[in-house]
């Protein structure tokens, strides 16, 4: 697979990584330590220059990582600071180091040319100690490529065949198409849904509404969606344009979702999904979680069998719908980005041990 | 490896594809679903012409056969009908659909070119509704390349070996060699065993009877074998030729065994054992099927052996002994038909999606 | 991997080879019948000339195998004396018969030209049934490249960090270089460690020792390790050389290790250990068992993550340091013999089936 080099990644939740203990992750097959100490995350190539045993194995001393095989020292820069049974250390003892932040409780790590990495990029995703909203989350560990899912977030037509049992989202619900709006870093998915009776699970609305959801589907693979119900008529009166958020009645929430390919054919799938907090409360989001359990492993399901399916095929070809409209604006979005790259961004900054062969 | 096409691989048991529920197989590497419906089944590809997931993770509509991924609904000739969100299907939207037919309780797909698809080519197995038998029945998967089976059940020189503790066959067995005979599909094996201790079960016989066993082994690996007792002096008789079958007295019994390559180095194993109605009752399957249960096993544990030998070896060579005439009949008999099957008949049909690997 | 040939390589413990009862190994990629009949221990291709199957799953016949899939019957140089069916057996029908020696309670294969086999090579190490020592013993099978583990048994400087929590190693140890002698077929490793509190685990000494340690690391990756701790001076009064065993006041013991390489990222790593009879007894041993099971643990915990970052690695570049010294002399003597092999040495001698892609 050909990904996206400038653009940041979620490595994880900020909650899992405790302070002073590294923690070994993998993104674009590259293994990546990252390790808190004070206030400070740091993310380096999980490979000590010495004999390329992993660091995350390594023990934090102070801001510094030290290999646990032989002891070598490195700084936050990827620079080894200190060789036991050597006086001196050669400049060349040094790994990769990867801009790395802690935005919206996720751990985003910059995968491209360091001097590109701006955090004014990083997704407007909701964390989990938004005070405007109630959020759960979880990950999966997918046996598929990460684009898989990201075809799959791109086209919800498949909402009434995937989750059948659990959204139960009816077949008409794939009849029509959403309006769809191209974003500098991205694609816009809307669509009202009229005079649908009300799925509130607060019970404080009945009857009908005009429900309303969008999501924002960002490069490399972040979805941030929310949705509502409306009082009828209200799609009408905006033209079937973007409503103000205030105006809903009821069922108001937000997920954020983030793809992230780690070795080929693997990714890690992190989400979170909750009401926001004058829609709903703690039970509304335990509902939503379990709800979202069991959805997320259906699309686990297909995806993973359409990836057995496309490994056993020599030359494997798609032939895109109607609905494939979003995944076409959002592939050739990426390609163009990756064509883009210059090559300074496509190269790694250099370190002591080789790279890897999906670099 | 290099499989036969044009000939009917068994897919499984008709007992177990049920109304309505796909079932996913993989023979020759392709993926292929099979469901029944109303009174027909049906066999296509199994990979959606859209985005390759399997069909087998599909809906039942009546006839129809819906992907449970976006919808495109199919029909039994593999054609797509139905592609939600859109007016009309591009006539290519097609997978490819395999003759399949119910007999003898097995579901036969024919893998080659769909015209010469003769359901007189399909093997006389017996069924397990046969009312002249009383059949148990069961199926192994192996870690193992097809061929390896059809070469274990082709040469019986195995059997004081490999079955010592389980068919207890005397070392003898293998000092003399079968009869054999070259079938328009296959290799006939015959063999007298004179004076042998009688071996019923039923207790009906005792002392020496003359033994007679023979198998047809049939392409693309099927094996029809049945063995009975007779009175001494049957075997001179009749110049060690073939017996009338209504002349044995005792132990009586017919096997059917199928052979599926699925995946390179995957097969799957089909059998079916038990005595003729007058020579035995539900007793007499079961002990068989328990004695198949422990011989077939021993089979499984040699030959999945024999394929890590072979994966560790840079270029396997046999070297074949006289036992291996029927081995050497039947792999030049089936590369003879490999070479026979014509450009048409070793290409696919035209379908939507790319072909495997393994075509 | 490229590996030496002419010479002996640990294929298992004596103990656990039974009479009568075949054993596979595999020793550089290639599979290895080993059996025990009467007086002898034999080794032998395991993949039988007529069809590959493991001659390890046979059955022993006096002094003779005999294949059990088909009866072929070997005898100990490897030809086969009896084909069921045949009345003759054609010459070429013959597998590689390897030397291998009982010594030091291992059994020893050479893996390169018979002619060559010198069983004044086999390395000195001390067996089980050694009266001056009180050993136990274990294995380990490690997904992981047999240099791997050679490369870490060369350099104890990463016994302060890897072993942190077992052996408690302060990581002044690994501050100062120890003396490093080339032998013909390896290295030579010591160290004093002087005034050193004592670490004698029978209490019959206290207060300060120096401590002695010392391993010759020999061909293809035998490590033979002494240490203990000697009267204060004892360091200095031999000008830091190499003391007399016998005026050691405690704490002597003595570990036998032994690295075979099975297949490509695989090795069987065979340890003992205990104290000299003086030193200790069977509770010592014990107490030295318990903490090698902890501490070979540890090593093999960052060996295996080691091999699988440098799997993920496209061109692995190591960057050695002071205390790789050792590493470098062992590495550089291994390929100067595998370079002196003689073309007649590096080939394997006739045999009816191929070889491994790994010869």
């Amino acid at each position: 697979m050909n990904y996206m080099r400038n653009a940041w990644y979620v490595a994880g939740w900020s909650k899992d990584l405790a302070q002073g203990a590294p923690q070994g992750v993998v993104i674009l097959d590259e293994p990546i330590v990252i390790w808190r100490s004070g206030g400070c995350v740091t993310a380096l190539e999980d490979r000590c220059v010495h004999r390329l045993a992993p660091l995350s194995l390594g023990r934090c001393e102070g801001e510094h990582l030290r290999c646990q095989y032989h002891g070598f020292k490195y700084n936050r820069d990827g620079r080894v600071v200190e060789i036991p049974g050597q006086s001196s250390v050669p400049p060349q003892a040094r790994v990769r180091a990867y801009p790395i932040a802690e935005r919206h409780s996720w751990l985003w790590v910059w995968m491209g040319e360091p001097s590109l990495a701006d955090e004014s990029l990083i997704p407007p995703a909701v964390g989990l100690d938004d005070a405007d909203w109630i959020l759960g989350c979880g990950q999966l560990d997918y046996a598929a490529e990460a684009q898989l899912i990201n075809d799959n977030l791109l086209d919800f037509s498949h909402l009434p065949y995937v989750h059948a049992n659990s959204f139960g989202t009816p077949s008409t619900f794939a009849e029509t198409l959403p309006k769809l709006t191209a974003l500098p870093r991205g694609v816009r998915y809307e669509r009202w849904n009229e005079s649908a009776r009300s799925r509130a699970r607060d019970g404080a609305t009945g009857g009908m509404v005009d429900i309303y959801m969008t999501y924002d589907f960002l490069v490399p693979g972040i979805l941030l969606m929310w949705s509502g119900s409306f009082a009828p008529g209200t799609a009408k009166g905006c033209s079937y344009g973007r409503p103000e958020f205030a105006q809903a009645v009821s069922g108001v929430t937000f997920t954020s979702q983030a793809v992230t390919p780690t070795a080929p054919r693997q990714a890690r799938y992190f989400f979170s999904w909750g009401p926001h907090r004058e829609h709903g409360d703690e039970s509304v989001r335990d509902a939503l979680m379990q709800l979202a359990g069991k959805a997320f492993g259906e699309d686990k399901d297909i995806i993973e069998a359409q990836q057995r399916i496309i490994d056993r095929t020599a030359a494997p070809k798609v032939m895109p719908s109607a609905h494939d409209r979003s995944v076409t604006m959002f592939t050739q979005l990426v390609a163009r980005m990756i064509r883009e790259e210059s090559p300074v961004g496509r190269a790694s900054t250099a370190t002591g041990a080789s790279r890897s062969a999906a670099t």
